[in-house]
């Protein structure tokens, strides 16, 4: 018996074991999240997350399908080591919305062998009370050294049709409203959710991008994306809209491969952000935590930008980034510029310029941003051109030193516009040349753009390539102490972590479609929930007048907003970079609004998410790093609603005065747009505040101490 | 009557004026060649060529497949312009076969217009005594501006089944053995044609590449290539085997298209350069007279080279790029290549360095090239790997200082090398800085190399991205003084004349095959029909030891060449950048021989092509441009042959001492390389020597005054 009972134990106990080995647990720091490890009998690897002890992902497989006939990393693994670790660090921003990050998680890292291959791959899931990351390591090895991806098989399988907050998935861009269905809703919508673009590409009529946003019945929201993409395709997700299973779904190369692999390397981590309370999503720093530290040593030269520029009147169409109608088409270097004939309507030229230099400098902006400056906007778009544009050499009636001597005795500095026509060959190649122009003149910072297919033909936005070339760009930039602003650019994923200089992204529907017909007027109470997870956006908010018509007569598009929720968005889509974006004369129109424009700061110490649900409201109240002031903001979506705001985030026995704009009683974002109202109370820590925004409404307001 | 008779007359008079419209004629000056250029019925523009009043080329269409729908243009043009013209001028090329070059043609340039399309086309025809050039041109205009081409469809219709002498048409190499067969027998042949490559991609079984040699049946020797291919997509030829009619076929982007233009625009030269005298097609200048003069204003520091290198033992196997087995990859920047175990094998060292500066030194060579000199060999080829090289950094080993100043010390200059692997992205990034570090460290000559598939995958070598780049480094290396010699590049198409910088090209298989298991005997005797027409090639010749096993025991392979055959190379393969290619131990082992290549300049002041029959055998002597001295070389095929040397080309009335290295009587390239004689004689114009060359050999000739 004796014996019996002897083995028996160790029988148990190599059970335990095994099990161990096999099954893995981990717990979020508060215990609200617990994740499990587990192999499947044929080796897959798999994990599962519970939240608040139910399930919120179910059984998701892991691994990769590797191209031709290499065997695949999917199956056939056994677990060869599992180590546990718990990090708790807070770090401090260059700039953000809070002053400082709290980073901590518990750790495991699973390091599995493919017995039939002898490859070891590692997966290392850390899990924060904000939710899970967990990203692939291939460490340095004999029997995996190069290998080709064919397809990144992450699975999201989801507990139920959720509600989804979605936009096509996109190989060439993010720039379409965003659909609110239910996940198997989505192939019956997906059609008419692609709206036109200049350079588009979808793979799948289940495919959406991320970071997706969706909320459970059970009122339930998660939140999938992915942080720290370096050097790999930018990740989508394909829905199984039978089994509700989302599968990573990478971006590819000109002939289909989806990732050039060298070990030692290690994939982005995947995120999954999960809360019962919509705010935890929108404060959540998952994505900067998972990101490197800050690799530039002097951060001293990067700062938040307030702007103003030469942007809108272009984009409405009632001025032009072209200086001349005289070609059918421009050759940089052999066209000459000085004695062609002007359109007249070139808005980059000297004079108005240093109308809007005056401007900025009268109402306490830091920089100007200038489009159109330079030569080739005569055919920079839809041709495919390769020498578009040089990045250097200024339009006759765009006076370069006049303007760099002009901004710096106003104490302004001029936002520089790289343009590249998604000929990122060409502009790799004036790169040192155009940083160092900007270095010699004054120009601190660069917004670029891609606009149209990426260079050589074949290639796109979101592939590794193309990351690769951002990155690049963004590096080389901080060589010359250059901040970055890169619309049409893969969106972030916390990468301004470890790049503070990268201090915007659009690669989102901006306030450009309000005057390309317009976006839904709830677009800005889902954007923070979904673009924002990973990075800030140059939204380019503060137009104040609508009716697009007025300054073209040949647009007639509509700003879907009013003139109060345009104020609150300074607050509402946090950006370290922020635009007022109209022309200067409809500021001049309404100075009163105005006025908070020019009060509300872009870098914050504190920020306190009060109230949110996607598509339908948000409102937050942020502390200025700068001073003990208060700034509240709140938009809204497609149906009027009242705010009752508490004011306790205030400091309690203090004294403040708050100017409170908000929607006039019968404003509305289609019929009366610039209805509003403003109104100046002295509050406390207690006080409270009854708001009602209109459709496509808000508020937004300044609190100072008294 | 009278009225009948002028109404004829009108008619007679109307039917010559259109027929002069929509048909006209060309002469060479000497009358040889006569060109008649005429439209079809349904507008198609057409060209056909005689050449001694004897049908060359049949009457062949012109134009463009454009992508998508638009309109083509390849019919419905009528004449609306036509203009002849004639230049007869000298110009001096900066290196050459020659000191001085005539350019004599007479010209006609068709102006078209499609009137369904208003779009206007010019054709123009340059007619020499050598041959046809021909180009189109697409002025600015307002209905053609930006355009891509699907296909270009430029004819050449043969005459009969003419013997040709061809590689099989591939968009990534040229590096193919040449196949002697007739026209129709291609398509039989061109599978076993097409040998392994790190880089290869055909498109059809009756495609070739150009320049493309041939010969009729009544003994016409007729040469097809372009000139001038800049900014556009290189040109191959598909056969429609049944018809006997070439069509060009260019290389494709990575989606299928074939070239982005713009007008104004003008194509590369089409070129058929024809004689029944072959030597005529050898000694042709057309290429160079159809490219741009010389852009670069001062181009002193451009000379010829006289190299060694330290190369050949890697190529064999016997020595090695890399410095270390320590690693399965290395990342540039991250791998520790300090505490690494050297192989005990890596060729560029510091002390080999220094050997074979010295042996270049006291040769009278000009320069040593060096490849492995810096880090990243360890895996540099067959990954697709992006951040391959730097072009900066040196292995522990390679001393850059010490060797910049020993070079300097001997008078040596050490020869560059920048293999990108294909990484063409890579090399741009770095290009500035690696030029730089070249020009500071006293190099003034890189051999670039492009092997394997050119990234972003998708890409090729031969398409107008392709060509862009290596134009962009070429142009890039004159801004630094630097000359440049690519290997694995698009071959040369007279591109030299303009960037005299460009000193050599590989582009076609080379010397390191021989060690790859051998190139056919009577290879060199067609080189210069076909690669060599628009430019010189880096053959590397000069190998002493065929048996390839005496450097590397595990190398079988036999260089298929006597030793008098690879001296003669030296005179017959033209090119201002010679290497002695051999290890040095070696060519201590003949110093009898190896003063024929210690004697053989690199720069001529005259050539006269004595003998010539592709594929059997090329004589040719030339007169050395810094004194009087002669150089006669013969390279033989595959039968034994006897040569009737006269050397009338010798100044008449003086004497000179003959040194004539030749095969031994019982030479023969496979069994018997290394038998030779070497004989001294006085002679003067009037002498005549016979000579007999083995198979695969020939003979080298150095003539002195006395």
């Amino acid at each position: 018996m004796k014996s019996l009972l002897k083995s028996n134990y160790i029988l148990y106990f190599l059970l335990i074991l095994t099990s161990w080995a096999s099954a893995q647990g981990l717990k979020s720091p508060n215990g609200n999240f617990e994740m499990a490890f587990e192999l499947l009998k044929d080796g897959t690897p798999t994990y599962q997350l519970e939240y608040k002890g139910k399930e919120l992902i179910k059984t998701s497989k892991l691994g990769f399908a590797l191209k031709d006939n290499t065997k695949s990393l999917l199956d056939g693994f056994t677990v060869v080591d599992s180590k546990t670790a718990t990090f708790n660090e807070t770090w401090v921003p260059v700039w953000g919305e809070v002053a400082e990050i709290r980073n901590h998680y518990n750790e495991l890292a699973v390091t599995l062998e493919q017995k039939e291959t002898e490859r070891i791959m590692t997966i290392r899931f850390r899990l924060f009370d904000d939710g899970l990351g967990f990203r692939y390591e291939f460490p340095q090895q004999k029997n995996l050294v190069y290998f080709v991806i064919k397809e990144e098989r992450t699975e999201f399988a989801m507990t139920g049709d959720h509600t989804a907050f979605w936009i096509p998935g996109d190989y060439d861009t993010q720039e379409y409203d965003y659909t609110e269905s239910r996940l198997t809703e989505i192939r019956g919508l997906f059609d008419s959710a692609v709206t036109p673009n200049a350079s588009q590409q979808q793979f799948s009529k289940t495919g959406v991008q991320t970071s997706l946003m969706m909320k459970t019945e059970n009122g339930v929201y998660i939140n999938l994306h992915e942080a720290a993409l370096v050097n790999y395709a930018c990740m989508h997700l394909n829905l199984d809209d039978e089994n509700l299973v989302f599968t990573s779904w990478l971006t590819p190369d000109a002939v289909g491969d989806k990732g050039q692999m060298q070990a030692p390397r290690h994939t982005p981590w995947r995120t999954i952000i999960a809360s019962d309370d919509a705010r935890d999503i929108l404060a959540s720093k998952m994505s900067y935590n998972l990101n490197e530290p800050n690799k530039i040593e002097d951060s001293s030269w990067i700062h938040p930008v307030k702007y103003i520029g030469i942007w809108w009147e272009m984009i409405t169409g009632s001025g032009s980034w072209a200086y001349t109608n005289d070609f059918p088409s421009v050759q940089l270097g052999k066209t000459d510029y000085t004695s062609a004939t002007p359109n007249g309507n070139h808005s980059a030229n000297t004079k108005h310029v240093k109308d809007y230099i005056d401007f900025a400098s009268e109402n306490d902006f830091d920089a100007v941003l200038v489009e159109g400056w330079n030569v080739g906007w005569e055919d920079w778009f839809g041709h495919h051109k390769d020498d578009v544009f040089d990045f250097l050499t200024p339009y006759p009636d765009f006076d370069v030193e006049v303007l760099r001597d002009y901004a710096k005795e106003k104490n302004i500095k001029l936002v520089m516009h790289h343009e590249t026509s998604g000929a990122v060959r060409n502009y790799e190649r004036h790169m040192d040349k155009a940083y160092g122009f900007m270095a010699e003149n004054g120009y601190d910072a660069v917004k670029s753009g891609y606009v149209g297919d990426i260079l050589p033909k074949g290639q796109n936005h979101y592939n590794q390539w193309a990351v690769n070339h951002y990155q690049y760009a963004l590096e080389k930039a901080a060589e010359y102490k250059i901040m970055v602003n890169a619309h049409e650019a893969v969106r972030p994923t916390g990468l301004a972590r470890t790049w503070p200089n990268l201090i915007g992204n659009e690669s989102a529907r901006g306030t450009e479609y309000q005057a390309f017909g317009g976006s839904k007027p709830n677009h800005v109470t889902v954007l923070p929930f979904t673009r924002l997870i990973g990075g800030p956006m140059d939204y380019t908010p503060g137009i104040f007048e609508m009716d697009v018509s007025k300054l073209n007569p040949n647009n007639k598009s509509h700003v879907n907003s009013t003139l109060a929720n345009q104020l609150a968005l300074y607050v509402t889509l946090y950006s370290p970079l922020q635009m007022a974006a109209d022309v200067i004369e409809n500021y001049k129109r309404f100075p009163d609004a105005f006025q908070f424009i020019k009060d509300v700061p872009v870098d914050w110490q504190e920020s306190h998410y009060l109230e949110a649900e996607p598509g339908k409201f948000i409102t937050v109240a942020r502390q200025d790093k700068q001073s003990n002031d208060w700034f509240v903001g709140n938009v809204n979506g497609t149906s009027e609603r009242t705010t009752s705001l508490k004011l306790d985030f205030l400091e309690k026995g203090k004294k403040y005065r708050a100017t409170i704009y908000s929607d006039g009683p019968d404003a509305h974002f289609k019929t009366n747009p610039q209805s509003y109202k403003i109104q100046s109370k002295t509050v406390t820590s207690k006080s409270k505040l009854k708001l009602t925004s209109a459709p496509g409404g808000g508020f937004a307001i300044s609190i100072t101490e008294l």
